[in-house]
């Protein structure tokens, strides 16, 4: 069962009284009620972070707020479908154990969510051209099959699928990509995540928001390839 | 308990129809079924990743299939050993709790995993003493103490056991380097695993394979490193 | 509830004797009893390694431990505090989590504990200025908004706090970054460590206990870092 925020806090002022002020103070009272990202937002953010971390307590709390912030159960299911690509087949084993549990304790059923097979999007065909020659460039011919699996499974299916939006779909993602410390990836998800219509300001507050959720040196990893990033598109 | 595949697949249903999809048509049914790796080679390396992700989950379930797929009682007994040094002794102890569930309901004991103290294999002394000349220019002096564990413990020990052969024991520590994303080792550990008699291909699809347990991020670096010893092999 | 060591052996033999072996031989006899470190260091190192790694069943095991090595209910409370922004907050909660048993357990109550509202030490203020500096350079202004989090909750507020030594904060800063494997924070946090008292070979030998918690790839990788930070500093 999933515990409540009250029981939470009051569990972690019996071990320690600080992180609990940090907790209400830093965390809840300031950092999520900034407004330069939505609740909705930090709620998506904060469980693909719990999602790559692997972590089932606070997922399960996570979770339980994304959806009363306003991500809805079909786009918390297909946040999880997505991750399972990005963050590994057992982070997906293990958020499915998570959100199954919350499911079923308020009553979502598979009507909710989206189908196994959906009518795709349409598909960026010069975009898609650039990343095919830039993974062939990175992999090599050895690797034909991977490169051809990361076509057919990932972007001509997963993430044409409109469950989660092409936007959405780049904010998990690149938070993934923070959270695990993947410096390659994150700058071409940055940049995926700014075509896909997010603001500098977004991304860099996606960062300070991870700071607290993915731990602080992957944020300043992160902040610095942004920074690079950023200058980048400038000119 | 272990979850059979069945109640697992429902549970992924439950959660996300298309992510039992995935698994179904391009895990089960096309990953798997790739004779390029064996089934017994593609458990090694998936129960390898998930004792080097700490997902208790889904390595409860992949020890299960590998027991299936011919991999005996001692090779995963040995694979835990051996990971508990490259993992960490958490990972190593995460593995632990999980197995000896699965050794008593399978009604395995300890006559079918080897003894503590095995008669050790020959040390292949030119190879050992290449080794020891790279880690010592690595570490420097400072680290000797680390540098003669390393020595006596890894290499003159553990590698040297003869309940998982060099080759296998190659295929889990690659795969945990990969899984880890721990770039310097994976050049190293590819060209131990091909010394070892892994061709390129294998070694190609091992990645390949771990594109969906270790995640898409991994499996590109990897692939990466890996066309760079490919090329210098060939020269 | 926590497992005894005994029963810990016992279950590590019914999976793998090798491994038994090794807990005993290397690691209790040997590692442990190596007075480099103090037994009261070596068990803040660890418990801070499996705080960040994330392990329940270790981590409990070796909170218990430090406690009996002289670690303070005080000191494990203000490490996970501590740890829970470097390592990230779901490592805070699970930790929490794992604590508040144990503390349950010996009947550890709030008042052992620090208050949320410390009095804070001094600040050093030419340190503060070039850490400033440093952050803002690797940032740019897209990110003062998490420079100054950096600067308000860790340096002004965190850092400061009693309840943990700043050799101690050290320690385990160092101990999360090298186990994360994070080489550019591990440089200044090493250097850090040093200024706060600990010696080159105090150093070496944390680098050293870690290879055994840590996975041994990330105590060769922090051990090229050490050096070349070692080398510096003697010039």
């Amino acid at each position: 069962m999933t515990q409540s925020a009250a029981d939470a806090l009051e569990q972690i002022k019996s071990v320690s009284p600080a992180l609990a002020r940090y907790r209400s103070d830093t965390i809840v009272e300031n950092l999520w009620k900034n407004d330069i990202l939505t609740a909705r937002d930090r709620s998506l953010v904060t469980v693909a972070a719990m999602i790559q971390r692997g972590q089932p307590i606070e997922l399960a709390y996570q979770i339980g707020l994304a959806l009363d912030n306003g991500v809805t159960a079909a786009e918390v299911s297909e946040t999880i479908a997505h991750l399972s690509f990005y963050s590994g087949w057992g982070n997906g084993t293990n958020a499915v154990d998570v959100a199954a549990q919350i499911f079923a304790d308020r009553g979502i059923d598979p009507d909710q969510l989206a189908d196994a097979n959906e009518d795709l999007m349409p598909l960026d065909e010069p975009a898609e051209a650039n990343r095919i020659a830039a993974v062939e460039g990175l992999v090599g011919p050895a690797f034909s099959r991977l490169a051809d699996l990361t076509t057919q499974v990932l972007f001509r299916d997963l993430w044409l699928r409109p469950a989660l939006s092409p936007r959405d779909r780049s904010l998990v993602t690149m938070t993934a990509l923070i959270t695990a410390n993947l410096p390659a990836q994150i700058v071409f998800h940055i940049n995926k995540a700014m075509d896909n219509g997010m603001t500098q300001g977004q991304v860099a507050e996606v960062i300070t928001h991870l700071a607290f959720y993915a731990g602080w040196p992957n944020a300043m990893n992160a902040a610095n390839v942004a920074k690079d990033v950023f200058a980048k598109r400038e000119t």
